[in-house]
């Protein structure tokens, strides 16, 4: 049995990952935390939970909290995160990390992206990014693992072993992705307000989100190509899932069917990689932790479509499975 | 006051229409027609019309239809509405046609895409195009009017003008669109069944639409440029609205700056067309005539976002402003 | 042509009636108030309105507004709305308030209700309460009309004259209520956070609503009959909309068709009340000014069904027809 | 390990039992049937299950069916599944029966609430009800478990040992509950087609429904007190979830605070009955077997609120429950 700890207990994903990590077996939450002083029961924060851990959330103190927990998960934002990583990487603590602070390979590139200093730059670079359909190996043995950002675990899966086989052009690569409001996290504002984003669609982050260069950063690491990969996320009226569209060219010689059969040859092993032949609905991976995968044409473009649910698969069902990969159980456990 | 009949009124393009007309000072709806042979009362079909119009739906028959109106909106399905709309040609009905059937300038084209026979194949290639903002002056005159498609208005309004300055590559054009489920018409299938596509986004006939070919005809015809769009539809889990991403590569020289400067320059005196700043939401055009454009970028792509509602600019506010320009009332009336 | 000035212009409520007050012939926007202090454009806060109207909205100053407006609308806050109130009085501009301030005709009642001390309780007891139906001839010559709650609208519009008739027992009536989330404004909060009730039903304000001693306030003043509802309102995951299921002991002899025969002659001459067969859905009376009432029964009981658009006739649709009252202008002129 | 056959596998139910069968230790389906003579694989009707269980829907056939399973679970119709479930008894198979067939007591009841001739008289009556809260020693020994209506569920879990301890007065007794649309089961139509449910509510059954004397029959049952429970259900936006407000005046001498402690200890062993402080949110039970119960007051009547997931605790998640009851399982595997 191993005792986890959440830093940073009160939102969506920790939510979920509370709930996954009731159900596994050799797991057991020992603590969680949050920055509210008043030290909640974990029910008054997240009612849903009622009667199923009765536990409190305490402000994080790295010694009490070390004492408790053999294994951890950061639920923090980004720069937050990375302090709390590294006291709980040097007393030995091994981490899955939610926030994108060691996702990119490249400290420049994350203090450009994300307009602030790295709390922890030696250690980005030696981290292992949490797609364990691609990294795996690095995964298994790694202290700390970044969990990957939602839109790239959606256009990623698709996308990297594609390219890495040469079968798709580099550029340009379009990754119009269409997300669930719970995306936003759960900080209250006018734009998440129910009547504001109810009965609407719109883009956002046009040209600027952050989980642009992500996706550059990772194909280039899995797959050795260059890639300028152009983003679009937007808002739908919904709680869960991300369905993302990705418009490609096809290298020469292949065909939409080549490149299914390479995804279903590539996937044949992985429990939660389905290609489908028929557009996917992100409602049939809703609360699961699998990734629906289809190939397309329309005109001279491949056309992939992906879906998942962005707090499972997209956040905190990967963040169990790579805790199931660190700790060598079953892949599977607690997941299906 | 012009007496105008509806044929086909028990869908949602019907509904809609009828509630504008209404409002419109110088239109009294005198028939309705359906294919329920029990002439059912008009609110028992729409019930939200309710006290508003006494009028039953009755079956269509050419002359009592003629004999009683001046103008006519067919809302029947492709092929059926040709069929209708000829027959009201003859007796000088002017018409405007919610069907696909004279959209297209190629009755071959036409045959293609539908899998059927035009059964007006005269016609076809005379027929004025409905959006105003791009052919007013055919359809000033024009005896039938091709209402637009609901995806084609809402790419043809930031794309036509901007194909014909030069400003945008032809190809790749990409256009994603996201829309309501209205979109998909008043009969019940498994597909819009309520807990089926609630919580879900799902892309459809993906290479396949019929309004991609649509596009690239109106585009030809308006901008005198090949274009060979790639569209691709997805289903949003809301009542209204259509929000089109639209990415293209500019040509050299053309700035973010100089498209939406050209685009706030050519819609300066149209009274439904505003470019903004901001991403345009649905929510902000649902029930009503506008079309909000927005134009970004994206590394070196062109983002163009559009937003509609399927519905009114997209359908039956197109109408009423088609009816509008043929009568030479204010193009706006019952509009605002 | 009345020159009209909004006081507290940011909410649902204005924008909504500034939408409906655009197609007004007689009326003409002139003023509109917020209390932030960059004096913002109206489609800065109201992106929908963008080319509709352009006004910025200014502190309030009551000079300069009376300077300019003819009739006002209130759409602050309870207290700060009679505060303001009383000084337009005094300048002789006459208004519908939105807020709770002069519904009660008692000062002690709304004290404790709201907690807080009437900033003009002279006032209290003389001012029209603004259903048309139940209250006209007041409404017709009153200075200030207080614009009713959203909820009684939707039980008193049934509930008034069936027991002014005597028809129904005062008690125990249930008023068993469903609203849109817009009727929790436009400020933004965890518990109208998107993901928090999407997908969510709840009851709120169990036994301590303060709509529950406006109707039976108002039920006592227009029927002098005694009467203490129990009203329940629950919070239903869409925008717009108030759906209200009463439960009522019938008075000896009578019968769902009289109470429908009693209502549908009471109301054969009101343009917005529809008595229909069937029980009514909110969808039917979205975005209009209708009162859709069903009588049905179930056991002993009485079961009246009323469905109403909350931001409509609910609030600004009813201080529009107030308005149409107040100035002799036809009573649907704006509204259908 | 125990073979499991679901016969009607193609509704919402039926999924839903799958998912949950398949995270049980001690369960396998061995045998799925529907009326598609297509035999389809059940990834192809149920596409969330792709890759997750291997097999086909055939028809029902009694011996093949009977050799291959060890319990029954019918998600047939009412008066089908009957049918059915007799024959599966002559054989010895223990049977979990969703639909309406065996719930009440009084098969001149049945016939007159249903419409129908009973298809298996001499069984009804000797039917344990399935909800193991209320009646877990019938449960336990059954051969055949009528599983309890949703609606029901929501009711009888708060009243059932209220009015058994005399805490409440028998009349009248008000339910109004509002249910999620997934309750109208995977039949599309045009009244649950998405852009006629989505954003209204609307009661339905008011009067007639047929849960109103199921309720009545399991009060007298449980209780022995004769209750005519008012029952209006009501449709509502969002895809599960059922809300109870249930109305009654409290006996002489009992208060909130007394009827809120009974729940407390008749229900502190129970593991998915939660007695809150708060009113129940369905999003807080949604995907679980959880039961949210509080007790609040207005004025003089009691208000009971309680929220289960109505494909989940109102149906699937209650047939686990009764099977792990029927097969002397811990009564929580699978369900937390």
């Amino acid at each position: 049995m191993i005792r986890v700890g959440i830093v940073g207990a009160s939102g969506y994903t920790a939510l979920e990952l509370i709930k996954l990590l009731l159900r596994h077996p050799q797991a057991e939450i020992t603590r969680l935390t949050s920055r509210d002083e008043s030290s909640p029961h974990l029910s008054a924060v997240h009612p849903s939970l009622r009667d199923r851990l009765d536990l409190h959330m305490s402000l994080f103190d790295v010694e009490t909290f070390c004492a408790d927990v053999d294994f951890a998960f950061s639920c923090l934002p980004h720069a937050a995160s990375a302090e709390v990583v590294s006291q709980l990487c040097e007393r030995g603590i091994r981490t899955v990390d939610f926030s994108a602070d060691y996702r990119l390979d490249n400290v420049e590139l994350f203090e450009t992206v994300y307009g602030t200093r790295h709390p922890d730059p030696e250690r980005v670079g030696s981290v292992a990014y949490g797609i364990p359909e691609l990294f795996r190996d690095a995964i298994r043995k790694a202290h700390v693992v970044a969990n990957p950002g939602c839109f790239p675990s959606s256009a990623l899966l698709p996308l990297a072993p594609l390219m890495k086989a040469g079968m798709l052009c580099p550029a340009p690569v379009i990754v119009d992705s269409k997300t669930g409001i719970s995306g936003a996290g759960r900080k209250s504002s006018l734009k998440f307000h129910f009547p504001e984003c109810n009965e609407s669609v719109a883009a956002y982050g046009v040209g600027t989100h952050r989980h642009m260069p992500e996706i550059d950063n990772l194909i280039s690491r899995y797959s050795n190509v260059d890639c300028n990969v152009v983003f679009t996320p937007h808002l739908i009226p919904m709680d869960r899932g991300i369905h993302s569209t990705i418009y490609a060219q096809p290298a020469r010689g292949t065909t939409v069917e080549s490149l299914a059969s390479e995804l279903r040859q590539f996937y044949s092993d992985e429990p939660f990689i389905r290609i489908t032949d028929q557009p996917p609905l992100t409602r049939n991976v809703s609360g699961t932790n699998y990734c629906d995968i289809c190939v397309q044409s329309s005109r001279d473009q491949i056309v992939i479509l992906s879906a998942i649910d962005n707090l499972i698969k997209g956040a905190s069902g990967a963040a169990v499975q790579n805790f199931n990969v660190m700790n060598g159980f079953e892949e599977t456990t607690a997941l299906l």
